[in-house]
């Protein structure tokens, strides 16, 4: 588990304020719960693997020699919310749009960029079977990414019941269509040959069904058909050419036929949403997990093997608690992810992670230390971030921790400044020293380009307030 | 432990928000610990009591029969401040002016408003001795109060040296302070009295010193002194006099002659911060906690038993981990308590709890969807929270959803509209409907007192969504 040091808290919360702001405007509404749940809330939610990484809390006072575990730590945000839609039914809307970004706790072996404890990003929409739950949650996702700067993202769409149609007409018997989407799911990392060998190993098909069945499973099997790959087409072309095609193929599944007509839907219902350029209907997207009913989304840039988020529609998972089903779908960025990728590219604003302050003020002696801090004061109340240096050392020490923090400018009230009513501004990455009366210091600091709030001054010059406080 | 639903999760984070600003103005920078610390960091750390209620987690795997405990929850913000102290010195600054605002775990028997999960909200200065930390950790904490509405506060000061000064000159042995530390803190919920009878009890100091040295110890009797109460006196001369007076006591005592001095910094240094008209010196303010060293601190409201807050110098507590003290200082505001006396005197700004989204797109029919999401990107451009109903249920039951959820505006596009290029906005409140030029929309929506984020507009009438997003 990691301590996050200001740079880094500062990242993440700017990653969080720009992601809470756009799912506010979508009418998603913030949503928490405890990191504490009953220990059988969790258990069974997440197969056996997942029992075996849930973090398990003793029970306390005379039962703790006992050993036994009573609660354990939140795994995902999903189980939780389902818990809360059961729990609080009759005092939440008819259709709960709640995001919640909160950490999770799992026992995986630590590894290079993997943690124990970790934010989760979701998003879902109960209630609704409509396909514009899907559509807004793709937009929203989108909308989010490109407000942190992001513009080489790709939108990848499947259905769960496009999945098992492709399976059956490729003539996989349905007992083996588990075995076969975790093959499948591995396509990006292992290639079609890759596959190939594992369907084969795994003995999902035989060698004679092999080439026919693999012109249906993989992906680049489907631009063959379409005869151009997604990259020198139309998007808009190429997803409609692929969906057909794949209709064709599911001329006795009733089911299959459904699916395709529901991503007709969401193609059509994203059209004017800034994801539109972006969707690609990949009809081997599998996504691991198995409590989908229906689409399955996933997000991808190309220099990051995982994915920045995922999601889809999963129908029965809130019944498990309730004992009656309630429509859902969802989606879930992948924060850390997104903070890795942004790192990586330099996408944060500098300020964001370099300067503690806008201001340092000085203090020049005993005596004048209530001087120092009334002129804090009065910084602060323009709503500049204005540190004081706590002890009267020398000068040169003062400016030597200013420019060591990172903070751009130091002002300083000397004797001689005080007798005629000044300070003086020092500029501590030009090392220029100037005067200013005092009762222009604002002014003076808001032409330095820092954004200063008083009464007559209302400027916006370079480093913006706003973007930190997110 | 609690969920927060969203009008919940809205009022914390505009408290979070509110103190945020403030600290970061006074150059605090953000850290954030991990929940999870190895459980020989916190055991022995909070007295027996403490060990018993942290929550202690199970270790994983194999060794999960053993029923053994290696890690456990957070129990409160100072410890791992002290250890990531220790861990990180190189990295920190040689002022580490930190806040923290995340949650805490303590396996108390729940209670009314009490909670097994709960926020601590501490801000802290390491590396200096100088009252300039205090002076400014004081003038914060005012600052923050006063940005959340609070107006009534008052602040109490005193000094731990004081305390022990003030036992001493009231004839009790050394051996017996602690104990009496104890009785005086009761002196708020029983009394001068109950006090006597508490010392009596406990054998601290017989009948026979009684009166004497509760005229010291008791501080209405401080009051005494000055012949005059703290509510008819300017606050700055009964500060001085009191002070003034107890020194008089000290005449042996250097230490206590010393703190003395310091309480007088500390006033000179807050004279020019909102601090200085609230705070008030109380010589019998004891506050629990053991590590303190200097000057303790505490902020009350007269209709809340508990205080919004408390803190102190802590010299000695660093120490325990990094083998060399670390002077210390902070502030802890409570969380909790102040949302619950915000809630009561109907602080929050009203829109703040009551409005999931500024605007409800309705859908006509299954062929306008398109139109409905298309007109609800658009308001989202500029800046506006919209909900877009997702199903084409009649018109009478989408007005019903978007008024039992306290939306104020809801905007049509039904065929006739269409036709003209118009839509039309329904004001939930009144009842009232308009018609308007699609192209109109954002104006319109600014006429009505929303605030609309286009080219052309930047208005700001009524509802601010500014204060949504701190």
């Amino acid at each position: 588990m990691r301590d996050f040091l200001p740079a880094d808290v500062r990242k993440r919360e700017y990653v969080i304020g720009v992601i809470k702001q756009v799912y506010e405007r979508y009418g998603f509404e913030p949503l928490e719960t405890p990191a504490v749940e009953n220990i059988e809330t969790l258990l069974g939610k997440y197969g056996e693997e997942g029992n075996q990484l849930i973090f398990k809390i003793l029970k306390r006072g005379e039962h703790e020699k006992t050993g036994e575990a009573d609660l354990a730590l939140r795994y995902d945000l999903t189980v939780p919310l389902a818990r809360v839609v059961a729990q609080y039914q009759n005092e939440l809307p008819k259709f709960f749009k709640r995001y919640q970004i909160q950490p999770v706790w799992r026992a995986d072996r630590p590894a290079r960029g993997r943690f124990r404890e970790f934010y989760q990003c979701d998003v879902d929409v109960l209630g609704s079977k409509s396909m514009v739950v899907e559509a807004e949650l793709i937009a929203a996702a989108s909308d989010a990414l490109v407000a942190l700067g992001f513009n080489d993202f790709k939108i990848r769409l499947n259905h769960r019941q496009v999945l098992t149609g492709i399976l059956q007409a490729a003539g996989i018997p349905k007992e083996k269509h588990n075995d076969a989407l975790v093959a499948l799911d591995k396509v990006d990392k292992l290639g079609r040959e890759g596959v190939q060998k594992e369907l084969n190993l795994r003995g999902i098909i035989t060698t004679e069904q092999m080439g026919a069945a693999l012109d249906v499973l993989i992906p680049d099997l489907a631009s063959a058909l379409v005869g151009q790959s997604s990259a020198e087409l139309d998007l808009e072309i190429y997803n409609a050419d692929l969906l057909n095609r794949t209709r064709e193929r599911f001329r006795d599944d009733e089911v299959g036929r459904r699916a395709i007509d529901d991503l007709f839907v969401i193609l059509k219902l994203t059209r004017l949403t800034s994801a539109a350029p972006r969707i690609e209907i990949d009809t081997a997207l599998a996504r691991g997990l198995s409590y989908y009913t229906g689409a399955i989304i996933e997000i991808n840039v190309k220099d990051l093997s995982g994915s920045l988020g995922g999601g889809g529609r999963y129908d029965n998972l809130v019944g498990m608690f309730l004992g009656k089903d309630v429509p859902a779908c969802g989606f879930s960025l992948g924060l850390e992810r997104i903070i890795v990728v942004m790192t990586e590219r330099e996408m944060f604003p500098p300020h964001l992670v370099s300067t503690p302050a806008d201001v340092m003020v000085t203090v020049w002696n005993e005596d004048s230390i209530g001087e120092s801090i009334a002129l804090a004061s009065e910084l602060r109340s323009m709503g500049l971030r204005v540190d004081l240096y706590p002890e009267a050392d020398k000068l040169a020490k003062q400016f030597k921790y200013a420019s060591s923090r990172g903070i751009p400018f130091v002002v300083i009230v000397g004797d001689d400044e005080r007798a005629l009513d000044q300070v003086a501004i020092k500029n501590m990455q030009s090392g220029e020293q100037r005067l200013v009366d005092r009762a222009g210091l604002g002014t003076a600091l808001s032409d330095l380009g820092l954004r200063v709030r008083t009464g007559e001054l209302r400027r916006n010059k370079g480093v913006g307030k706003d973007d930190r406080e997110g």
